[in-house]
């Protein structure tokens, strides 16, 4: 007889067959098809995802799951259990119209923000954003009233399940007390220390030589992954076979470079996933912040350390051509360069929590009722006063309309950033701990042991943990946002 | 309310949506996957497979396509009708049990096939061969019941709709009587032509220029479709995205290019279907034969001729550097050289028909039951020697193991590639009939009358006829093998 748990298993193995599929073709969309392909490719897409939503929300799933709980499970299968039902309830709980609606005001809103933003249209953006709040805020009640929670938080545990608004208070409290000031003073002394920048042109050819040459020693595994180029750089793909991008500018190769290292911690941690469950949501990364977390941890905490920084001039200078910009310490502080800045993704590691909690206070007030869209901009406007020190009045296209994740209504997503920023600062300082010879070693390229010890405490475990429990049980304590404060104030002080 | 015609362009819409992602992710396997990423692939498209084919053989499809026929339909939409017809019936006449069998022992046999074939192992390829052989006749039986033909017209149909083995007996005895001793007398003419071989290296930079210059000279839309490599050329994507591929070797250019342009053809005739009934079985490609006429039109009536070849002289000239081999008299020799031998797909158009009309002879005897697999290898060197005059005793790699086609039990195929020659002749000799002034035009680069003859002719149809009116209509008159043996000789001789 078949139990309900292997009815269940063999359910999601199907979806992650489809969702296979689902983002090979999601990627060859951003990088490989001529513009002709589009509406075909878009209706593909939309048939599919109406697919799997009718596979997962079939009317046999409640009784599977409620069934599976009563079977005896080994502590992997009620993880795996778990992550059934959260995707079941995320799936289940909207009812169809809401979805579509919302699918269609954040395709309109999206697609009229393309025009708008560089138009400085505030207006007419609004006008789109206020039906896509009113469908979200729809959206989070229901999410609310099932999981008995706030309605933000009911839309925050989208993207990192079990995060509060209470908890981010706290933390984003403790940053707002001591990350201004820190800045001020970061800035105020890099202000005496001058940085020659590269001079170019960088041919597109030598950053993809150099970018595969960094992949390779952060041990991206080129038998199970590629990379390319599209607009908006990625990490796409499955486990099995993961897709990087990056896009090149001639003048410049620092930012592709990061930008490579970094997708190369997403991939890394796909990779490097759980393999005996593959197929399973237990197999799956954890969170959107955990994956942000190795993305950081491989961008900020390791790539941009002067260890790794001399490690990697030679190959640098090999394919960029030596020149004054690339000397040790003026590699280091070109790569360690501080500058507050109206747009989020331009941001360095210090000012990029302030353009976060921002935008949290922002959406958090919104979502719970106690804001309308035509009061962001002013709000918007007074915390860069305050937390960045830039005025943005009447700048709304470097202003509140820089993002592209309210268009979409994907409120809930912005502490992420955040919280994978703080999450990498404390775990490297956990592999510190256990690598007493880290720096040395970075300095010698010698990586395996950081790739085994994230391995062994994040990678493997796929979403095994809840997030609070895999942190801290690799870390040895709970969130802590001193680790990311003492981290800052090495580095930059 | 819904009328059943429309269930049914539902239906199909709804297949030809997820034909899509099959047909994306099917091109990026060959073209783009990196080796890890195979199984879970071949595993998501089985996954596609098993529900395209339940969506096709649903239970209330039959019901529908009795109830369409009472229907009021236009000439376009009963056509249609007729091909979802065709389309449900060739999946939901086979028992699964009988489709699972032939998949697994297709898969089997080509699998251990690329193996035993560098082996030169008959022996252990047999054993295989045998099951997919016994397969694939019950397939036809089944299949021949329903239609009331023979079972090898019954596999025959799946490629080439309509047609018959007497229509082909008459046809490729009609070829018989003339082509090897025609054959013989290029031969023997051609040996008096020394031909200068160009000498590379060639850079595969220079060779993919050179492709996409004659794409572009071929109507090839790059808004809709591209170029890349594989290790076995095709012709895929979707008629929105057409994605045809290569492969280059740096010794030497010719195969590359005139690949590219075969693949081009391909590729025109899918960019060019009727875009009104996209998504519905009507706008499809009308047949294996069709579609193999459209690429030999281009590559062999097109191209290989000496005013095409004239004209792009220059093109190849900047591309691989100017050189003895390349004055205008030595490179219509190189492009139009006969020579026979023992494989297939290196066989010129002279001599490629022999290499088919054996294999129709030994595969319709084997479906029919009056040979068995054992049989093969002793009937496949008599007729070598009988027809192109070469011993394969003892060299199955080079005689009756070279072919991927019976390995997966494609019986039926074969015909289909000199059914494209013989139309493509027919065809081209309409088109001359049409413009008067072709070699000229030819020799000036002006196609554009040439493609717009093919898209009033063939390609805008799609599937709206039959293979045999759509000739008919275009040229004039029935396959006729007279036009082919006249174009040879006039090439040739
Ligand atoms: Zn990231
Ligand atoms: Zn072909």
């Amino acid at each position: 007889m078949t139990s309900a748990y292997q009815q269940l298993t063999r359910t999601f193995q199907r979806l992650a067959r489809f969702g296979h599929l689902s983002a090979i073709a999601g990627w060859d969309m951003q990088t490989m098809m001529p513009p002709a392909g589009s509406q075909a490719r878009g209706e593909a897409l939309a048939e599919l995802s109406v697919l799997q939503h009718q596979i997962l929300t079939d009317s046999r799933m409640e009784a599977w799951l409620e069934a599976a709980q009563q079977e005896a499970l080994n502590d992997v299968e009620q993880a795996n259990l778990l992550e059934m039902r959260r995707a079941w309830q995320q799936a289940a709980l909207l009812p169809a119209a809401l979805v579509e609606a919302k699918s269609i005001a954040g395709s309109r809103c999206e697609h009229a923000w393309r025009q708008q933003r560089p138009a400085n249209d505030w207006q007419g953006f609004a006008a789109n954003l206020q039906e896509v709040v009113r469908l979200s805020r729809e959206e989070a009640e229901i999410r609310a009233q099932a999981a008995g929670c706030s309605r933000y938080d009911a839309l925050l545990d989208l993207y990192e399940p079990g995060m509060t608004s209470a908890q981010l208070d706290a933390t984003f409290g403790d940053l707002l007390q001591w990350l201004p000031d820190l800045l001020e003073r970061v800035v105020a002394k890099q202000a005496a220390e001058p940085v020659d920048m590269p001079l170019g042109p960088f041919p597109v050819a030598a950053q993809r030589q150099l970018g595969l040459q960094l992949m390779k020693l952060l041990g991206f595994d080129f038998n199970a992954g590629r990379l390319d180029v599209s607009a908006h750089p990625f990490c796409g793909g499955v486990p099995e076979d993961v897709r990087i991008t990056t896009r090149y500018n001639e003048n410049e190769f620092v930012s592709a470079m990061m930008g490579v290292i970094h997708e190369t911690g997403h991939a890394c941690y796909e990779q490097n996933l759980p393999k005996t469950w593959r197929g399973q949501p237990v197999a799956l990364a954890r969170s959107t912040a955990i994956h942000e977390s190795q993305s950081l941890f491989f961008e900020m905490q390791l790539a941009r350390s002067a260890p790794f920084l001399q490690h990697i001039l030679p190959l640098v200078s090999a394919q960029m051509g030596e020149q004054p910009a690339l000397t040790p310490g003026n590699f280091v502080r070109l790569n360690q360069r501080v500058k507050r800045g109206f747009i989020r993704v331009d941001a360095d590691e210090v000012s990029y929590p302030l353009h976060v909690i921002l935008r949290y206070e922002i959406e958090r007030a919104l979502i719970g009722g106690d804001i309308e869209v035509e009061d962001i901009p002013a709000l918007w406007d007074e915390k860069m006063q305050r937390y960045l020190g830039l005025d943005t009045q009447g700048n709304y296209r470097d202003g509140c309309m820089q993002d592209i994740h309210w268009t979409d209504g994907a409120f809930g997503y912005f502490p992420t950033y955040t919280l994978g920023a703080m999450y990498a600062a404390q775990l490297f300082q956990a592999v510190r701990r256990a690598l007493p010879q880290l720096d040395k070693q970075i300095a010698a390229g010698e990586l395996q042991p950081i790739f085994d010890w994230l391995s062994q405490n994040i990678w493997r475990h796929g979403s095994r943990f809840p997030t609070a429990q895999l942190i801290a049980q690799a870390s040895g304590e709970d969130l802590n946002p001193q680790h990311f404060r003492r981290h800052l104030e090495q580095r930059y002080l």
